[in-house]
Parts: C-alpha cells; sequence; structure tokens
C-alpha cells in the first residue's frame, strides 16, 4: 500500500476563538524552547488591525528628550537574548477549589522562548528620565470593550521604575529567532522576566513615563488578587510568577504497568532559582528528591526534573510534585485561593492505577 | 504594514500521542458534518504498518461461499452514504463521580461523519450464511500488547449476527467525499451505527462467521460496564449509544454580559431519535423546551438546539440540557457510574456568571 505513517503530532488546545485563547500541549513537550508554532496564545480581545505606525515608538512623559524611536532604530541597537518561560498568571485556573470564573486554563499557560530585544533601560536612558519618573506605562495596540465598564479600552498597564530600569526587561522584537509572530506582538513587545505574562505587552503602541500610580482597568480591577469572594480586602496587585512544578508524564488517571516508571516534568519560579523538586508517589507521606537536568539552573529557564519510580505493588497512588527555589519558596498543598483566579501553585497532583 | 491576520481555527485536543488519542474542538463546532481534520483519533496501539494485503477481504466461517472480496470488488457494489456520529464509549469519561481511570475524555471523543459503504448484509449473502452463524468477528490490523495478559492482540470483536446484518451495518471505504485517511482506518472500516465506536473497527484484516460467543479481551474485559468497584457482578456489555446532549455554548465558568444569550448544543441517541431537548437556567428548578434545528431528527444523525436565554439579573447560573429519545429515554441527572468509565450521560451542566 506504500502509505507513509502520517505525523503523530500535538496541537493548542482551544480554549475560546473569540478573542483566541489556545493552551501548549504542554505534557507533550520536553524542548528547553516551546517551538514558536506551540506557544500559548492569550488575548483579552480581537487581533488589532496594524498599520506601519507600529513600526514607531513613542516614548514620552516625564523625560527630557521625548523621542519617537523606529523599529529601525531599536534592531540596530545593543542587543540581549533571554532564555524564560512567559506564563499567564491564570495558568492552572480549572484547578482552584473552590472553583473561579474565567477562561478555564488547565496547565499549558505557560510556554518558554528565546527572546531577542533591548533593554528599555537603554531607551530611558537616551529620553533622559527625570527625577519625578515613577512609573512607565506601556499601551498596546489591541483594545476592545470590558463587561464592567462603559467604553472601549486598549490593553495598557505600567511597571514601577525600578522594574522598566531592571537590565532584563527588553523591548523585544524576535522570538525563537526570527521577527515575533504577529499573534505574539509583532512587531514590537515587552518582555518583563520573572513576572507573569500580562506583563508582557504585545503590539507595543506607546510608551509613557510618569509621575504618579497609574490606575486603568488591567491594574487596577484585573491582574490583582482578590483573597474574598464578597468584598475587596487584601487586594494586591499579580506580579512576580510563583514557584511552581508540572508533572508531564505520567498523565493523570492513566493506567500503569507493572515496573519502572519515569515520572517528568519541569519547575519554574520568578524569584531565584529552582533548587530542588520533589516528588513523593504515596500521597505526602514520604517525599523523595528528583534528579533536575540542569544542575545549577540557568536564570529564569524553567528547570527539566524526572524521578525513577519502581512501583512496589499493583494498586492506586497519588503522586506529587513540589518545587523550592533559592528565596525559600515552596509550594503549598493548596493553592491561594483569590476571586479571580491568578497564581495558582499548589502541588501538582496525578492520580494512577498500577495493574 | 499590509500584515493579513492569521486565520483563527480550534484545534484537536492532546490526550495520548503514543498511542495517539486526540478530542475533537466540539464547542467550536457548528456543522453537521464534522470536517475530517477534526475527528476524534483513538487508538489502543501504534499505527498498524499496512500492506496490499489491506485490499483483500477475507469472508469466513460459517460460510458455504467463503471469499476472499477485493477493494475493487466492494467499491463496484451498490453502495450506501449515512450521516451518523461516531461516539467513543469513552465520552466524558473526565466527569464521572467518583473519577475513574483510563483517558480522561471529556466531552470531544464524538465526530460526525458522512459515510459511504456496502452493506455487510450483502456480502454475507454472497458468501451464504449457514443456518449455525451466530456472531461476526472482525479483526483489524493495528495490535499490540495490554497490561493484563501475556502475549499481543489484534484489535477484534464481534457483532450478534441480527446486527450485522442490519441494512446500515457497513463496510465502509469512503468518509466525507473521499477514501477513508489512514488514521480513521483505511482502506476499510466496518461502521456499526447507534453502537459506540469500539463496534466500528478500523483497518479490517479478516472477518469470520462463528457458530458460538466471541471471548476476545476486547469483548470481554474492555467495553463492558462494571457497576461495582471491586467486583465484576452485573456485568454487561456496551453496546447502544446512550442518549445524550451538549452544551458547546456558552462554556463553563465563563463570565456572560447581562443581557440575551443563546444557549447551544447537540443531542444525539443510539435508541430512536431526539425528540426533545430540555433546558434549565436555575440549576434544574424549571425546565424549557429548546429549539430544535431540524423539525424531524433523521435517523442517526445529531440535532442541533438552542434555547434564547433573556438574562433576568447579574449572578450565578447553573445551566443544564437534558435530552429525551422517541424510546422514552432521556438523560439522568447522574450517569450511571461504572468502573471502566463508559456510556456517560449525565445532563450537560455549565456554571456562568453574569456581570
Amino acid at each position: 500500500m506504500d502509505i507513509e505513517k502520517p505525523a503523530i503530532t500535538p496541537y493548542l488546545t482551544t480554549r475560546k476563538l473569540n478573542p483566541e485563547n489556545q493552551e501548549t500541549p504542554i505534557h507533550f513537550l520536553r524542548q528547553t524552547i516551546t517551538p514558536t508554532e506551540y506557544f500559548f496564545i492569550r488575548n483579552h480581545f480581537e487581533y488589532p488591525l496594524q498599520t506601519q505606525e507600529a513600526f514607531f515608538l513613542p516614548i514620552a512623559g516625564e523625560a527630557m528628550r521625548p523621542t519617537i524611536f523606529t523599529y529601525q532604530d531599536i534592531i540596530r541597537m545593543p542587543s540581549k537574548h533571554l532564555t524564560l518561560p512567559l506564563e499567564c498568571s491564570g495558568n492552572n485556573r480549572a484547578f482552584f477549589d473552590p472553583k473561579v470564573y474565567g477562561e478555564q486554563w488547565e496547565d499549558g499557560a505557560i510556554s518558554q522562548g528565546l527572546w531577542k530585544g533591548v533593554p528599555l533601560k537603554d531607551l530611558l536612558a537616551l529620553i533622559g528620565l527625570k527625577s519625578t519618573s515613577l512609573e512607565v506605562v506601556f499601551e498596546a495596540y489591541d483594545y476592545g470593550k470590558r463587561k464592567d465598564l462603559a467604553g472601549k479600552f486598549h490593553f495598557t498597564r505600567s511597571l514601577p521604575i525600578q522594574k522598566a530600569l531592571h537590565p532584563d526587561t527588553l523591548i523585544a522584537y524576535e522570538l525563537n529567532g526570527k521577527p515575533i509572530p504577529y499573534k505574539h506582538g509583532y512587531p514590537l513587545r515587552l518582555i518583563v522576566p520573572q513576572w507573569y505574562a500580562m506583563a508582557s505587552i504585545k503590539w507595543l503602541k506607546r510608551i509613557v513615563v510618569i509621575d504618579h500610580h497609574f490606575k486603568g482597568p488591567y491594574q487596577e480591577i484585573d491582574y490583582n488578587y482578590f483573597p474574598y469572594k464578597d468584598n475587596d480586602l487584601g487586594k494586591t496587585p499579580v506580579t512576580q510568577i510563583n514557584v511552581n512544578s508540572v508533572i508531564q508524564q505520567p498523565v493523570n488517571r492513566s493506567i500503569l504497568d507493572n515496573g519502572k516508571h519515569i515520572i517528568e516534568g519541569f519547575a519554574w519560579t520568578g524569584t531565584g532559582v529552582i533548587i530542588e523538586v520533589e516528588v513523593t508517589t504515596d500521597g505526602g507521606e514520604s517525599w523523595h528528591k528528583a534528579n533536575l537536568v540542569q544542575e545549577q539552573s540557568p536564570l529564569y529557564s524553567w528547570t527539566f526534573w524526572k524521578y525513577v519510580w519502581k512501583v512496589p505493588n499493583k494498586g492506586e497512588y497519588l503522586i506529587m510534585s513540589r518545587a523550592k527555589d533559592s528565596f525559600g519558596h515552596i509550594q503549598p498543598f493548596k493553592a491561594m485561593w483569590n476571586r479571580k483566579g491568578y497564581g495558582y501553585n499548589g502541588v501538582y497532583t496525578v492520580k494512577v492505577k498500577v495493574e
């Protein structure tokens, strides 16, 4: 019959199409760099209609020399490459208990890319920041309606001046060795290492340095932890990525042979580096150190780990992983519940049956 | 910038790659015929290496004239087109409570195709069935190991002679107007309307008519309802599709505007036709008839339905759908639990929040 076997490939998992929200098939990728076509896609609005204007990036506000940088200016400046995960702050939202509303992301709203760009601080040095500079506001081309406010809004958020001046906060123009794809922010995207990905604003339209606290709805209403269901007490902004891990294989509720199995996954954090991943196969009675695939975890990049499990007997097993970082943060048994479902990082759990 | 907006398309949802098991993105397709590239994929084993032999189909056993039919013989015989859903008997397995082991299919292990083939009864007439014929055994080319038995097994199952002789039980060779794709059983596949899809055997290798009950593991171990966790009492084979429905939109845990919303989905059954779909938006206090998109449901094909919901107030709403068929079957509030997780058909439930 001479039929070539067709390729068996994973696909993005579709959560919504209008706007487009799709997850990375995270259980089926063991690469350090997520191939671009497998990058998770998260949008608040439909894709912006782009124009030539997007190749001109104005930076103004509390500046001695407000400047319109061209794309050509930017790609000719000294650049930097960074390998880092972007994680949606709603990653794993489906696992909150009690359940919350919003996009029901499972564990694939995270992807790791090789980003190339210019440190924002170099652009800010050129415009000459005034001493009154407090925050830097980033406005994107995408816009649309909200359910809670009248009018239309561009996606707009700010960074504290210290984070904006961090040498690794980039105005990026390449992902995985190519111009950033349209769906991921072409031509210019902010990349903010160690923060959840709502900070890494796509389709940059303009940047404004301000002397006060920015209060747009994507700063003050969304992307805040609200610990209580019915009131706003204890509200705090979502910023750094919480220490976290995922078990890629085996998948939940799978049936395994008796014998030896490899439990494997990766771990990441927004504070320091991953120093340890522990695995339990008895629901938390005993914990074992997993092997970290990179001995010394490079800053930012996720760390693959594996643990060889010799299954003692047939039966049901509750397997968990928990990561620890160099700041002493460790995954909790139960993630801190919050009304909008951000920052989930409970120990990762799968149940399997050995026959 | 002259960038064409890229297409926004859904993808299959990956459950496993080895062997390949992927779901249809069922919430994002409103077509009567599922496009072939969106057909769910369910395999027990890796894909078989096919040979020229697969164009020859032997039918033997309790027959006066055992015959090897060629592909060319079959495609020259009078044929029949049928539009029908294939549903994996494990569809919705992830929703059983208590949870069960096995592939965690959500609601997309179902697709509807236009199948073309020859009634099996016409081939059986040509070979001349003996009066001792009790079952017809179908052996497939795919094979592999099981976790519970030594050795390797081809996927093999039988049909009772009455079902095998049903005029709509087909030896199919086309799906959606083209030769059946390799992944879906090329060149010849059995199609058994109204039964769960384990019966519609791909990559047919040979057919044997027997005078006794077939006892292979895919007949006697898998694809049986076991009502108890720890014993095999009450075991019954999985056959006909249970009456069922899915709410395609809105999706679970979504946040909606105040105003008018369309609740829509489809319903199907393996016994008779769908005669009614009811929707509740208050957790089952009151039920409303949905509009069936085809007034008179064609035999086999699924029935789209919709219900226009005027949201009275902001708040949380528990929406459910339940279908009823012409045999008087109706979806239960809670699906009948069984150890291997087959035949789930509990009322379909989504919770939404209106802001």
